[in-house]
């Protein structure tokens, strides 16, 4: 099946924009004192199209798949923790598993490509494309064909979701090193100023990984569109998040941006579809180096900043709340009128 | 009724500490990884002196009174939005009675000083130790008998509150007034560098409430003890709470301040108390300018930082769910070995 990039009008609406302005603006709470929740609360109503959004059955992917390049050492981590986690998240015993439970988030983990079959289980999606991409370092990752697919998959798993909210996770034993070449490849930060330690290297596995991240770039030269990017430095799990983010973006959901690997995901996504970005929250800004340089080539503001750098969507996840509290905030939050409360008045005077 | 400070030792116990650390380091992410998250979780645990802390009905106190420096004009908003945003309150229409119906947190509001008188109410505790302070660019804002009334009312209102947790919220028409003399006069920061627009005041309303501000220092100068302070620029709200925090400091139950006021109130508790410090959960870093200030002072790290400038205690509601997370975090997360996924280990190589 040909991936066909979905239609992604803006959702600018001067009319709607100008009525949630004016509705948050009579909230019982001086101009401007809702901060970062007032601009959550008009984002949601836009891509929502309502002056009283709902969230309705969050949706949380977590996109797995193992990476060539984690061969060269660029990890501190052995790749076998891919499958491992996909084993913890099933069980519900890792972090992004504990938090989505918390609030009620329906969490699915998508195989678009671990190194290990598993066997059919309850809130496991297998869109495998391949035991893992090939290193990155040596060519492509994958070819054009599997980029595609994984870009359909992506599209059918959020076609096929229920709810209006997606939020976005992964796990991939590499996957910081193909985010890193994704970022630096499509948005021309140096690529010494976006890797990062990951998992946790130490100062010595840095270098090394920035040493085979040159390799990386220098054997993908030619690959400077998104797509070609994409395929080249891969993962799977990034490409179906793509194509994720591109159909949740078409059918007008609310993204959930988590961190680092997801936010790559997004770049690519944005890159062939502007638009797509006025769906995106931006969730939190990770510890991990490359981020906060990324967040800032988008021009975007996190809501959280908690020195997270775990991925799995777990930063999504405890964002969430947030989101709920906007919305709630446009819906029951009183009115200066309503609640007959003085609203400051030029010239006002203190009774006496 | 006289006012004694009550007894607040240090919970710093290295035994439990080094257990829950144990227990964090041991879950399934890399060592560091979950950030602020893992603090929170840690010191949680040291309150509550539980590896596995549990938090239990959480209670929103919102400390109302008016203050007479707002006769000065130091505010935006009318003294009469007081009594009228406790009918708010009252009601559920204000942001904080929102987010604390979105969390399951009971809000409570006290009358401590609101120039109005309330009918009995469902949520409403009448603590009112007089129709507002005294205008304190003037002299004292209260004297020092109504001074320990208040304190005595905020321990007696904890003593008598379930659960564990207590959120700090506050509302005054003029309370930023009183906070800014106080971190002024407390720690020795100029207060030209602590004073802010409060609810909205303009560039010259900026510099008419600094020019108040002056005065009321100078009318109160010998009040250098935290609790002749307290007196001396109020206001009844902030005093409540003060007694508050000592109380709560004193049976161990998690403290969640809000913003700028409560944080006044939190130091001087502390200066009377420096363990108390070691039960406060800073919620986040609000917009009004003295707030960075006095975290830094303190030496403390918010959780969010989300441009709020509201008060009410809303910032506290909004920053609950994430220390639901780090106690969820402590308590069903999986280990490296419950969970069988590999660890980092040094000198590890990755599988052919």
């Amino acid at each position: 099946m040909r991936f066909t990039l979905p239609d992604i009008p803006s959702i600018d609406d001067a009319a709607l924009l100008a009525q949630l302005q004016h509705k948050l603006d009579r909230k019982t709470a001086p101009l401007g004192a809702l901060g970062a929740l007032a601009l959550l609360a008009r984002q949601i109503g836009q891509i929502l199209g309502s002056l009283q959004p709902r969230l309705r059955e969050p949706q949380l992917l977590v996109f797995a798949a193992d990476h060539g390049i984690a061969a060269r050492g660029v990890s501190a981590y052995p790749s076998d923790v891919t499958w491992q986690m996909v084993g913890n998240f099933l069980a519900g015993g890792a972090a992004v598993s504990v938090l989505a439970r918390q609030h009620g988030i329906t969490q699915t983990v998508v195989d678009c490509g671990v190194r290990r079959d598993f066997a059919p289980a309850e809130g496991l999606l297998i869109r495998k494309i391949a035991h893992g991409t090939a290193d990155s370092s040596l060519g492509p990752a994958m070819d054009a064909g599997q980029c595609e697919r994984a870009l359909v998959n992506g599209m059918q798993i959020v076609r096929a979701l229920p709810g209006n909210a997606l939020l976005l996770g992964e796990m991939g034993i590499g996957n910081t090193s193909a985010a890193t070449l994704l970022v630096a490849q499509l948005t021309g930060i140096k690529m010494v100023d976006v890797v990062g330690a990951g998992t946790g290297l130490d100062a010595q596995g840095l270098l090394h990984k920035a040493a085979v991240l040159r390799e990386a770039l220098a054997a993908n030269v030619r690959a400077a569109e998104p797509l070609q990017a994409l395929a080249a430095f891969g993962g799977f799990e990034i490409a179906t998040m793509v194509g994720a983010v591109l159909q949740a973006a078409s059918e007008r959901r609310v993204i959930v941006v988590d961190g680092f690997i997801a936010g790559s995901a997004v770049l690519v996504a944005t890159q062939l579809a502007p638009a797509a970005l006025q769906r995106c929250v931006f969730a939190h800004r990770s510890d991990e180096r490359g981020h906060a340089r990324l967040l800032q080539w988008l021009g975007v503001q996190p809501l959280l900043d908690l020195g997270l750098r775990l991925g799995e969507g777990s930063g999504a996840a405890l964002a969430w709340p947030l989101l709920q509290s906007a919305c709630l905030i446009l819906d029951e939050m009183a009115s200066f009128e309503s609640a007959g409360v003085s609203d400051k008045s030029p010239g006002f005077s203190t009774p006496a």
